[in-house]
């Protein structure tokens, strides 16, 4: 089947590289997925990213886009096939962007904060994070996703949280989401690892916790 | 003069609050300023930003739009007078969002670790945040602005750099952005500092030197 000239530049477990796949499949577009590394680095990677040499990297009819945030407004604004990512209205599009920001400027540093943390204050620094988690829980509000009825900018964004996240504290003995202090967010889980775009763009539970595993006994 | 419901609370000093001010100007949207602090914190800014707590706080309306680059996004997105101020193509807006974050996540704290280095470290930081610059000054490529003919989202983001940061150099004694290092982002800073735009939203280099130079001294 014909690629459309379009191509990702990713890693397996990768949440920001899956955060583009996510994309691709909402709106049915066709791509070549090309498994890379950041160690060693492809000649790929330097040509495409040289600012940052990080994946996931975009490739559109050879033109490069990347940060994974900037690569899903980019998918949506190129494709109207499938559900639109963001809201058409102004001020539902800059809540989305404000609530993306919000995982990864500062809820995703926090909760890696709490690996660096040991015993009085882990407990500390995973508080917080449940603080934080509230916050995003409330955007929540009686809706089944962030986007509404369907998938959205900030269920992409969010797409750690909901997998990687859960099988890190599996795997570290922490409670940090769980039914008891997060339910709303508990529930949107499971909406969405359980929806059918998300099936499809997501590595197995069982599948990433083999390979989260390698990585902390590493 | 009606403010068609359009209120900015910033800090006159700030930068982000500029980045507003300028999209506002350059849309000729009319708004009232609201001169807030971030010590003590108003009940507006608790109010409208529980999250962060910080300023620009945009309000439309009413409602609430905060995060200086969603902000200057929502206002591009809503107003259709003026220029815009991203790109119509989807390629486009992609390059202007990379560079606005390269300059917030890249360069700017980059430039916040020259003040923590000394001597020969701060020799090191100095080249490496020249580096940066580097790589922004390439993106004019001939230009004008980094918008091309207008001014667009890079150009506002990077106010800081073109007043802020000559101003911190000058009181420090370093150097960092000069003619002989950094040639086209110097021209830059002339045409922008200079366009009619930007001197009516930024304060003149003497009103925010003797603010800044307090600032150091404090």
């Amino acid at each position: 089947m014909a690629h459309q000239g379009v191509k990702l530049l990713g890693a397996w477990a990768s949440p920001y590289s899956r955060r583009v796949e996510i994309a691709l499949k909402l709106k049915g577009i066709d791509y070549e997925f090309v498994a890379e590394t950041l160690s060693p680095k492809s000649a790929d990677i330097l040509k495409y990213n040289p600012v940052h040499k990080k994946l996931p990297i975009f490739l559109h009819n050879g033109k490069p886009v990347v940060e994974s945030l900037v690569i899903v407004e980019y998918i949506d604004e190129t494709w109207s096939s499938g559900p639109s990512i963001l809201p058409a209205d102004p001020l539902g599009k800059a809540n989305a962007r404000f609530w993306a920001k919000f995982i990864d400027d500062k809820l995703m540093p926090a909760i890696m904060n709490i690996r660096r943390c040991q015993g009085e204050e882990q407990v500390k620094a995973i508080d917080e994070v449940v603080e934080l988690f509230k916050l995003l829980e409330n955007q929540l509000n009686g809706k089944k996703f962030f986007g509404g009825d369907t998938i959205g900018l900030v269920d992409i964004t969010a797409n750690f949280l909901a997998l990687w996240l859960i099988i890190h504290q599996e795997i570290m003995g922490l409670q940090i989401v769980t039914e008891e202090k997060l339910p709303v967010f508990c529930k949107w889980i499971d909406e969405y690892l359980n929806s059918s775009v998300i099936k499809q763009s997501l590595p197995s539970k069982e599948e990433l916790s083999a390979a989260l595993l390698a990585y902390h006994k590493s």
